[in-house]
Formats: C-alpha cells, sequence, structure tokens
C-alpha cells in the first residue's frame, strides 16, 4: 500500500468507521506517571509554555497580551497528535468491501486554564463558562468549512477516560464525514418528527420533567438528568430546554446556566463517586430537527468483552438511584 | 418504580439497549491489587475452591472425579454477580420513549484451568481446544432454549480488558434480545446474500487471502487475519473456511485448528505487544446466512469521548503494518 495517512477506513460487513491514524502513535502518556501533578514544570500547557505546543488558533486573552505568550484564560492549539488533517490524502479502496477515504479534518485541543490544574469543576464558573463559549466559538468556525461535516466537542478527563495529560483540557475533533452513532441519532430525530413535528429531545425532557425520578438540577435554562439507559454510573445528559439542533445557537444566557449547571453537576459526581474518570461529549448538528445536548460519563465501570462485542453496556448502578445521590449533594 | 432487575433498557432516541443490572456492583475487583499472582491461594477459582463458587453446570473432567470437587481441566459455573437471571421480570416502561423488559438470560463462567495461570496462550494447545470445545457445548445448550435469542462468548484478559479475576476465565452470557452490533452484521449479512446468494464473510475471506498483506496466520481450516477497519492495534479476526452460521456446527477438526491459531495469535500479541490488555469475542447466530467468527480486540489504546460520542475509534496502527509485525513473530 502506498496510502497517506491518517485515513478513515470502513468496516467490511457493518457501517462502522475507524479513523487510523499513525500520527496518534507518538503521543506523550505522562498520565500513566503517578505524582504527575509535582511534575507541572514540564507541562506544556502551563502558561510560559507557550512554545511548547502549535500557534494557538484562538485564546480568551488579557487586552493587549501578545499571542503565543502568557495572559490567557482559555487557549485553543492544533493537536501536535492529529486524528485528522486538513491535507489527507489520497487513499486506494482496494474493493467494495475494503473501502477508505482520506481523514480529513481539524483536530484541536482547548487549553481550559493557564495554571496546573486537572478539574474544570475546580474552576470559577466565569471561567467555567468562557471554556464553554470558546466550543461555541469554534463550532461555528469549523460549521463554515464546507469540508467538514461533523464536529465533536469531548473531554476526557483521568486516564481511565482516555486522558493522555492531566492538565485540564479538552478536544475538538471535526471530520468529513457523520460518525455512526450521531447518524443513528439525526434519523431517530427526524423518523420522530416526521408526522407530528415533534422533537423527540423535547418531548424526553417533558416526560423526564413530569416524572421527576431522573432529574439532577434545573435551572432557567438548562435541565440535567440521569440518562434512562444510561451505559456507566451516575451517566447524564444535559439538555436545554429551548428547542434548537445546533449549540452554536447557544444564548449568552443559557451559556452562563450551562457552564453552572455542568459545573456543579461535576462537581456532585466528583463528591459521590469519588473524583471518578469522566467523559463528557457533545451532540450537536447544523440541521434540524435535532436537540443539541451534553453527555456526561462516568467511567466507573470498564467497557469489557461483552460492550466491545454486542453496544450493550453493563451499568450495575439504576438510573433512578444515581439522581437520588447526585440530588442530595445539593 | 417497583421495578425489578436486571432489567434491559432502550435508550429514547436510539437503538441502544442497556443492561441495568445491580448485582453486578458487589464484584471483587481483586485484580487491581497489584502483585496478585502471590495470592492465588485465596482464588475461588483453583482446584480445591470449587466450594467458594456456585454449583457447576459442566465439566471436563478425569473419569470418576466428584462434581464439584478436583479432578476438572475447565469448569463451568453461574456467575455470582449475573447481568442477567432466568427468573428477571417484571419491568415497566412508563412510557414509549422508556422502554424497558426484564433482563432475563443466563450470566456464565468458564474457569479454563485449575491452576492460577492468567493467560490461555499459556496452557497446552490440548487444554486450549477443551476451552473452545466447552464454548461450543455451551452454545449447543442455550441455542435450544426458547427464551434465549443470542449467546454471547467473550474473554476478558487484563484490567484494562473488563477482567475483575486474574485466574485464566471467560464469560457467556445469553439474553432474550439479539444486541444491536450482532443485529447490525447479520442485516448486513443478508442484504448482502440476497441478490446472488454470496456470504459476505466468505467474500471478505477469499479476498483477504488474494491480497495476502493483512494475513496473520493460514491453516487447514481457519484463517487469522488483521481487521481491514481494526478499532484497536493488531485488531484481528479469525474465521472458519467453510461457511457456517453457526459456532455450534464447529468440526472436530476445525476445532483442533483453531485452538492452535488462538493460541498461536494470542502468543505472538503478547510478544510484539509486552502482554497487553486483550478481548476475544464470539458472534455466532443460529440462522443462516452468516458465518462465525472470532475477534480479539488489544486494549493498547483507551476508549475515549470521541469514541463514545460517535461510534468511531482511533487506531494509530496500520492494519497492514500490524500484520506484518504478528507474521514475523511465526
Amino acid at each position: 500500500m502506498n496510502d497517506s495517512f491518517p485515513q478513515l477506513r470502513k468496516d467490511p460487513v457493518i457501517d462502522r468507521w475507524t479513523l487510523i491514524a499513525p500520527e496518534r502513535a507518538a503521543r506523550p502518556t505522562e498520565i500513566e506517571d503517578p505524582g504527575h501533578l509535582a511534575h507541572h514544570t514540564a507541562c506544556p500547557f502551563c502558561e510560559g509554555h507557550e512554545a511548547e505546543t502549535p500557534h494557538e488558533v484562538l485564546a480568551v486573552r488579557t487586552p493587549g497580551s501578545p499571542t503565543d505568550g502568557p495572559g490567557w484564560r482559555v487557549r485553543v492549539v492544533p493537536n501536535r497528535f492529529p486524528a485528522a488533517r486538513p491535507d489527507a490524502g489520497p487513499v486506494r479502496s482496494p474493493h467494495d468491501l475494503l473501502v477508505a477515504e482520506p481523514g480529513v479534518g481539524v483536530h484541536e485541543v482547548v487549553i481550559e486554564a493557564p495554571h496546573h490544574e486537572a478539574s474544570i469543576s475546580a474552576l470559577p464558573v466565569e471561567h467555567v463558562r468562557d471554556v464553554f463559549a470558546v466550543y461555541r466559538d469554534r463550532l461555528a468556525l469549523h460549521g463554515a468549512d464546507r469540508r467538514l461535516r461533523h464536529v465533536q466537542v469531548f473531554k476526557n478527563h483521568g486516564a481511565p477516560a482516555g486522558a493522555s495529560v492531566e492538565h485540564v483540557h479538552s478536544q475538538i475533533l471535526a471530520t468529513g464525514r457523520i460518525p455512526l452513532e450521531i447518524e443513528a441519532e439525526l434519523d431517530r430525530a427526524a423518523t420522530y418528527h416526521a408526522p407530528h413535528g415533534d422533537c423527540v429531545y423535547c418531548d424526553l425532557l417533558d416526560r423526564e420533567l413530569a416524572a421527576g425520578e431522573r432529574i439532577v438540577l434545573e435551572s432557567e435554562h438548562v435541565v440535567a438528568f440521569a440518562a434512562w439507559a444510561g451505559r456507566f454510573p451516575y451517566e447524564t445528559w444535559v439538555l436545554p430546554r429551548r428547542h434548537a439542533a445546533s449549540y452554536e445557537r447557544l444564548s449568552n444566557a443559557e451559556l452562563t446556566d450551562l457552564a453552572g449547571v455542568m459545573r456543579t453537576v461535576l462537581r456532585r459526581l466528583s463528591a459521590v463517586a469519588g473524583d471518578p474518570a469522566y467523559n463528557y461529549v457533545l451532540h450537536t448538528t447544523a440541521a434540524e430537527p435535532f436537540h443539541w445536548h451534553w453527555e456526561i460519563l462516568p467511567r466507573l465501570t470498564g467497557i469489557a468483552g461483552y460492550e466491545l462485542a454486542t453496544g450493550c453496556y453493563l451499568n450495575p448502578l439504576p438510573p433512578e438511584e444515581a439522581a437520588e445521590r447526585l440530588r442530595k449533594r445539593g
């Protein structure tokens, strides 16, 4: 093969794509080393170490502070170990069962604080708001790039959640193909919407609010509830009350509320479950019908052979009990 | 809620089911404790400790040795922390978006050796053959149970692969519902088969053998190759040359070959990748068109937020390179 990488490859049988990205193999894994907080003098994400990352593409900065210098609160840089590249290609598809396409995309790191902090929920709420505003800004930018069809914002907190760096950060990976799980949600939202014009997420939210037993936290604009069929203990979904397909449409009032709710849920999760590793992931799309939302996925149980073989997760904690525990820490 | 557990719950939006199984929460996690091999005097899976497990439901034994006593080579017992139960139910589905059903099923542990060994590939090939024969026997039994529609055989080797016990073992979890990933493969096999009567896996095998670059190991009856769109580094699929939907139809000659190929691939994986954690999982079904196969899933990369959000995995190792390395250790 003389194909270039990264490339997206389709499973020969089912509609599952994999990003084969050899540049990822060079990633350092500082986080496997215990006692890491002591090592932050060597952390490339800390203020004063800006030269150790690629040039910033966005920063929330003190007015007048120099690009790629100190004085920032949130900083976005290209990922040094990208899973997708704007210039990916060409690739060959050897035949109809073995299909590949260039791994075209953009992979960025959002460094969420200038000091060596591991947890976003330890930051002041105004700082968390800056981070969630940066996600909105990047989505608006990448959404306008016609090569890209999906933008995934996600956080890996802790080694069991896939983090290789401790310093508080999240990632944005935008690609030219809508991934399987997102496509499934879009398809279902469209099928549900077709007969009566209803949004499946709006209806779900109404029914969860009426039932009450899975609600974790409510605010004026945002609701957090334990997922009915959560894959992980304490899996929590955070939805806006106002219907909107795209996170780009988030208002500033919603943003303030969202930052407060995410921060509080993560702090309570940490308190009830012993500061677990977790992921949070955004589901958003440019086109109606959809309803953007965040999923918080605590990694308190492993993903083992059964889950990988079947797609069915084993969760030992009933979501109603998870919600009750998370409410009590209010 | 006054529902009983375990229960299967459907995600409100997509066709993803979760098994909510509170009994799983009581599982011990000896494997997190380093230096575990030294602790095997306390291992409930070791010969002489048969009273510490539920009563055996099958064992490969020296003739005349007593049930639930020493003298076995492979022993199958009910899982003490089952994810599904024959007597599960009843459950309520609160409304059309929140659907649940009883977690009816059978959950068994296959203890693969009487002595405290961690790795199946360290056993003699005749012993590995006994293990793969036991899988066939259990599939035949559970396949005849009309309450069960899917039988999943899987191994979790090492803590990152979800193992909670070190002593060499695998699991069988049979449920009343065909899971998402299996259903997707069955659907695709049927769609592919319809126009010309071809099996997608037979065709894939032919093309992989013709291409050669992803072949790891060939024997008379079985072929191992690196998966074209492997989710994990060194992901390897093992298929029989002879078409058969169900693993129950495995002949004794195929069984001997399969044991040898699985053992060799796992030994080479251990050599090239530093004894990694891995899962192996069987895909099999009662009904044509399908083609049973094993998937070996080394857990050298984490499953992080991107994978959970999208269903798309990031794999840093091109499968052609994986195959080349696994061939060289032959």
